[in-house]
């Protein structure tokens, strides 16, 4: 067994045929023997990308976790998680840190980056992709959103048809543009069927379960409540389903509720859920194929794509009584 | 500007002033320079270490991801997802692109490394922990987990206090030790009350929400169906309430129903979901301490450390009719 041989396997090349691998396998263990850490760390890396989120937990961040790792995986990439919300990660340092150790590139999921850290990246030719968006995203950004105003529209004119007129909506924070696009839906439905909206009844807030809850509760609490709530996410859904068994009512019968995202627990609610599909692991797995058709220079064919919404209707909606 | 200075900057090193790196940053956006692609990869790597499902997407993973992450952002220690169960990433070739691009250390989540890989990873000083346990761990494993046997004693002695006698159990898959360790405290919670444990009311499968429908409607459809169903995890318990909803029976009145997990999820459900409560993200940020311990030469206070389980009451378990 020469040096060379042994070193191949130790470090992990391909260029060794098997049974001289096991052969060079046996005999380490034979001797127990541990490579010295840091002695001759490989210049050459497999790829990374970076997966950042702004803040980590969300309900439905696992989606985009599969759908980064389904595409990554066939081209051998390895998945770096980040939060930059997390205050241990200056974004600074975290742009330091990948630059020092490498990466395919940035895949930003809701988190911005300023003109600052952009040209840092550009500088370091990192590129970045842009998941959903959070505020404008600025020209010769990639981004890979789906459409949240036809969403908005779909999901409203649903509760319409069915013959709703006082429509509440709890929407996501005001200063994130999808959650602006998905009310702009709710409204223009209200204006095609000749209806007013009450803005009262159009809530902002985050897009997890508590805020779904407290707004539910306020909404079903108040005289005039209305007959149906159309909610910014699944989780802010489940708050309000929350809201309404605590207060006595009955879905659907004393009130319709519809979701936004087709997370995979929708269906299993009881009632299950009617709800807007956005096929988030969809758009993840797009956004990393985007990002490595770049690090590969590949150009891309297009620098925004935005993927369709669904309206996917089960138990939770019914006319009003 | 000295060339070493520019370099400093784009390699990301900290040892540069923050005004010199301004005025470099800015001379490279004015030139609009970009460092060529694999021109000097550091040899030099900040930490990263390797989280390893099994199979990616099940309901509890998201838990450990923001453990795993609570612990090693402090660290500035960079968290590499990987899953082991698609055909994508076949151990061999998934240690040896590990190897290539370093490691600080491998965190197991039920996932099998057989003795040859423990073998590899132990030549390359990689040191690994494992979360959990799927089947018996070796001597010299440092493991993380929890008391399974205790939660599966503490749930079902609730139930029998409620009054239950006939009470039917849905646990994981068969080979997993922790499955085992529930159903053997479900028999004990029996004899200790001198009840005898119907054979055909425990049922096996996976974790998951579609398995705890099935066996759940398997259940309530006997002749001799149980009041009450104690499911292995807070998934299981969500298709049980889901198959309870389809027969139309109430949940308590008619069927108790008790979880394992206590997944954020759980408070939230309508009604709220007594469940056992496992520290997931707890687990997982002392498993990741303990992987930065050993790749640092810091010896552990102990190899196998297990964390308590609590029972939960909330709205889904009352006394049988």
């Amino acid at each position: 067994m020469s040096v060379p041989t042994v070193s191949r396997v130790l470090n992990g090349r391909s260029d060794v045929a098997p049974e001289t691998r096991s052969r060079v396998e046996a005999a380490l263990a034979r001797y127990d023997y541990r490579k010295p850490v840091g002695a001759d760390s490989p210049t050459r890396t497999r790829g990374l990308l970076d997966l950042v989120f702004h803040e980590f937990g969300s309900t439905w961040a696992q989606e985009i976790i599969v759908g980064v790792e389904r595409a990554a995986a066939p081209h051998r990439v390895g998945v770096v998680l980040t939060e930059l919300g997390g205050s241990h990660r200056p974004p600074q340092e975290w742009i330091d840190s990948i630059t020092a150790r490498g990466t395919r590139g940035v895949l930003l999921v809701l988190s911005r980056l300023d003109d600052t850290q952009r040209r840092q990246l550009r500088a370091r030719s990192i590129p970045f992709v842009v998941l959903d968006t959070d505020g404008e995203t600025p020209a010769g950004v990639p981004t890979v959103g789906s459409n949240n105003w036809s969403g908005g529209l779909a999901a409203t004119r649903h509760l319409i048809e069915l013959g709703h007129t006082r429509i509440g909506m709890i929407s996501g924070p005001e200063d994130v543009l999808c959650s602006r696009a998905r009310v702009d839906g709710f409204r223009s439905a209200h204006a095609e069927a000749g209806l007013d909206v009450v803005p009262e009844l159009i809530r902002w807030g985050s897009f997890e379960v508590p805020a779904g809850h407290e707004h539910g509760i306020e909404l079903l609490r108040r005289s005039d409540r209305p007959t149906a709530v159309f909610a910014g996410s699944d989780a802010q859904a489940l708050g309000v389903l929350r809201a309404a068994h605590e207060l006595g009512l009955r879905v659907p019968d004393d009130l319709s509720v519809v979701g936004y995202d087709d997370l995979p627990l929708a269906g299993w609610l009881a009632p299950a859920l009617t709800t807007v599909r956005q096929p988030l692991a969809e758009m993840a797995s797009l956004a990393t194929e985007m990002l490595i058709d770049l690090s590969d220079d590949r150009p891309l064919a297009s620098q925004k794509v935005e993927l369709g919404t669904e309206l996917i209707i089960r138990e939770s909606t019914a006319p009003p009584r």
